[in-house]
């Protein structure tokens, strides 16, 4: 389609583009600029007629998705197939107008595919870029596939798990920001837990990354991009860290053994006999919730932190009450706090038997509240 | 990016396609397909796991856009620019599993741009494609902006007259028609209207082209591609037909006169002092509804006709009282009827005030209520 | 009961009681002070800690019903059985604090019970009485059934003619009043339409009694009450009516014909074989209602005039269209406008086949908004 | 009023009554039957044209309220003035047809009130009575003013603690018994808590009172009427119990302390410096949650207990939580779970600064749905 490109708009670098806002966490690099996350984005104030941006994409199984917002209305979305490619934002536009442009990955980081990235290499316009406001608050949101937007576009009889059914606005975390009039943040992978994914493995465990850029990211291409860097927590420190984790380590427990194919080692969450949480192996989920606060606390000194929970059930909900226990008990650190999410029901599901729109909003809408009370 | 393609699928023109579903007004020709109207589309179901389709797209200035609804879902929605580009509809799903796909023109038949247009040359699958289900209903839509989704996606500030705020989703048509489960097409134009164009231009009246395919196009190119055929109404006949028409004839009362370049002739629907119909003119009017009431029933015989008017201010429904009245005082046909549509309000206004999303909804809702006493 | 009134409180003639005011028409006698129609109201803002008002209510069949509302609140509704008795509004109250108190007919004027009257006598307060504040808008709403509200409280299997199943307040005429905050008054009455009741009784119509305070009452005791006096309209000039007539004109074509007792005169509305409205028939229906427009305009000279309609099906409108048509040919008064009314479906149904809350909220809303629109 | 009685319809006194349904607890004294808590009420299936009710009202300050529900809708609430008195609860209607009555009480249990009473003396009727359909499942629910459904109507400005302003039925209670099909009863007080009232006091603690029918009447006419007798638990098994407790006791650690008039021993659930809750007082609390637990398990055996909690905020969840894990520890009763029920917003709040009727109709939701999945 580059043939369709107007030729006569100037091209410049991304890096060359004044006031481009990022939102998500990323490198310092910026030729190009990769987004990791689901929800970061490149946001820019035009003006002028026209614009278009330069985005590559690449995969080898599940390929990028992208969100235009416009003014804070969401006027496309598109699959990004494999290469280096111009999409027009907008023409024929009133050249005087300043347009608020978000270009959204709509899809979360794939820890399963070595050859997933999302780039922004260059704009075309026929105007100026002018700078964009700062909000007055920021929300990292830390989640699994309820945060990614798992299910939250599609079908209720969807069953694939493929990029198409998710979405980074049909999603409590773009819908808590907009009522909030926050900047935000996602840290979030399917399948993952606080101790481990849903299947035992103790890898699939978001804390143990959280201190890099996007570091459940494998692969050589990944650590080129800088995605196995360090996060410098100093760029951007949120007010609140909304933390809706747990229905992983849930499954867990229903699910079979995992044997680490290296070391050998089996790994398995138990059940008693009378279907409740074994003891010990409870324990060690509530230890790892007190060791995740305690990393949180540490990088992020002045964040309200909330455990919001309980889209997807809320069976571990007293675990988590008892390790937020632990923890306070431990630090006396009061801006540490649980929420409880509507549960998602058979009218408000969405594809892929995650929450819909409906259960998103819902829990916005419960979320939004209690983030109000607490500022 | 014909390069992203697939390139061991393989390629069959969408003239050799098995059970394609063509929703809209076209001609018979189909290498390539061309979609004329907003709501227009290609259905399909297909049983494999990767899909594209191949589309031209054809501008001087207001570029086409296209959604697509999958199992009823719309996941996609963007702009086509120039040039011929195969589109990704889905990959790496359950081959097994078959996907009803719906590609859907999201724009409104361009008479303003004599070069627009939109085709479907061909697409690829690594599957078979299976029958589309036939609906038991049939509806026509015939109308103006607001049948064409004009401002219905988009930030209430918008102002621009741009494709990328007119949606053939967010609309009542489709609305309507999903909830009546009826397969349905739409013939409409912004800013025309039943004896002239908002500005008084008789040549901007719908009926005058209700006959052919899509006669209000203009130019060579459309020519060729079949737009001023007449059309075969043996083809598809409706069971329903609702014409939305009639706020751009009130338009004219408050707009200049328009002055006929070629002939010199001033056309002007005229107020009075106090601000009331000139009576003359308004018989204009209301010759003209009857007249298109004569015209509709003649190539539609057994279908009941809702003249369905109000979602942007009502004046003119006693004189399409009248009109039909004196349409029924004529023919004794009792299959017309009219509907009174809510007025959008300040809460349900949409982009460049036109009616928004909830406003079509609200309108949808009283439309699909009235037609299913009808049935 | 009258044992339980508090014997300390002063007890005072309704006449003499400062700052009442009177909602819906009824005569100058305030010794006792009578209601006739359904939404008439003592208004009262009473400064103290109690307050009894002491009514007395008579019938062979059909009792009344009140609704008390304070500060905007409905807090009680109550059957009042045969007899004079004190009725305790508020006590126990803060002296200090200013209640706004309404005590509402729940019940329309009851033409078919000679002896149904509901009358206040005195009230009891140990505080004072200040102004009532005046609306800034005057609504005067004209029907039968539906503005009646019967059916409008009630289970959907209820099939009574009963009081109980009447609602002042779950009812289009409050809602519209409160959401405009408008005083208004009711004339309605069940069965009953333009030209003649649900049953071609010509007697049945409302605008033979349109100038007399409730002149559709029958019998010496309303005589002696006043009812049938002329109605004084200098004193009450409303800004907008509503006039929600036509059902049972409608009615009247589907039912057998009534035959005048004394005269022998039978009385019938005809359809034509193929069910449509026989010609002559319908057009002394909308002769009806032209001469009730000049009714009504005589009487009020400033008021819009709304013909809202459609609540229980929207046949006549067509009719109604052409006797406005009528009507502005010849008047030229163009203060007379028609406006469609959501019809009731399955879900908004309430009692007796009547329209439910829902379906009055609905009515509301749209002529709510309308009502706005023109002022 | 009594003259208003029909006098040719049978009196029966309430004892002789067949099939009346009594729901709420209350002694085997039928002569005459008194209902003591919210929620309470007789019900009955009248098959006849006319049916009444004499009820007797005593209080010194606070008098009884009662809505009247016909075939599940509301159509009656009175304040119940002193003394005996006749209620019409209908008239007129067609004597063949059964129509299921419940006269509810509309107030809490009146501990600040020692002459406050309801009771049913008997009836009359010109028909027969019907048995009273089984309900598949009972809920027991216990609280405090919020269940008591304090504030549940009236308006925002309201601040008088009157009768006037509870609602049993704008009540998450009767919301929630509804939507489930069940039969309910409640147990609750305003200002009272696990341990404490909201005022420090130690005798405003539900528990204290549980196994009496309505212990916490005070004085010689409650003993009398049987409300200190022990609670027969053997008579009606809740399947589930909605335990709704801790807003008071939260309450008491922000209040001043309270002095015991005849010990003089002074009671304070104090706070830290920093405005926590001071730990030793904490653990009073926690520990009066689990002694509760424990004696409703005790005279529960088979129910399904839920601690609901969080209408006016939820600081004390984590509290609860360990409490809750505490009996679990001691008892490996895995029948005890904790739901947070969504916070009363500006928008959602009703009179007196407590849950308006769209609060506790979310609350119902949420909680409704829980106890969907419980079962």
């Amino acid at each position: 389609m580059s043939n369709s490109s107007n030729e006569e708009l100037e091209v410049i670098a991304i890096s060359n583009v004044p006031h481009v806002k990022i939102h998500g966490r990323t490198t310092t690099v910026r030729s190009p600029l990769t987004l990791f996350w689901t929800g970061s984005a490149a946001e820019l104030n035009v003006q002028g007629a026209e614009f278009w941006v330069e985005i590559e994409s690449s995969y080898d199984l599940l390929e990028p998705w992208i969100s235009i917002v416009i003014n804070g209305v969401p006027v496309s979305r598109q699959m990004l197939t494999r290469g280096r490619a111009w999409i027009c934002v907008f023409r024929g536009m009133n050249p005087n107008a300043v347009k608020n442009v978000r270009i959204i990955k709509d899809v979360q980081a794939m820890s399963g595919d070595l050859s997933n990235s999302l780039q922004f290499h260059a704009v075309k316009a026929d105007g100026t870029f002018l700078p964009v406001e700062e909000k007055p608050l920021k929300i990292e949101f830390i989640g699994d596939s309820i945060t990614s937007g798992e299910g939250a576009i599609g079908a209720k009889t969807e069953e694939d798990w493929v990029p198409m059914w998710f979405s980074a606005l049909h999603n409590y975390t773009f819908m808590t920001a907009e009522a909030l009039d926050a900047e935000y943040r996602v840290i979030s992978q399917s399948g993952w837990g606080v101790l481990s994914s849903w299947d035992n493995n103790p890898n699939g465990n978001i804390p143990a990354y959280y201190e890099q850029v996007c570091g459940l990211l494998k692969g050589e291409q990944n650590e080129q991009l800088g995605a196995l860097e360090p996060h410098d927590f100093s760029s951007w420190q949120p007010d609140v860290i909304v933390v809706n984790l747990g229905s992983n380590d849930d499954g867990a427990f229903q699910s079979p053994a995992w044997t680490d194919p290296i070391t050998g080692q089996v790994y398995k969450q138990r059940l008693n006999g009378d279907g409740t949480y074994h003891e010990a192996d409870l324990a060690k989920f509530e230890n790892a919730v007190e060791r995740f606060l305690i990393k949180l606390r540490k990088n992020n000194p002045q964040a309200h932190i909330i455990w919001a929970y309980g889209m997807l059930g809320s069976s571990l909900l007293p675990a988590i009450y008892r390790a937020v226990d632990a923890y306070h008990g431990q630090t006396r650190d009061h801006a540490v706090s649980i929420l409880q999410l509507p549960n998602t029901t058979e009218e408000t599901m969405g594809a892929r038997s995650h929450p819909g729109d409906q259960s998103h909003r819902r829990s916005a809408d419960v979320l939004t509240e209690y983030i109000r009370r607490i500022l």
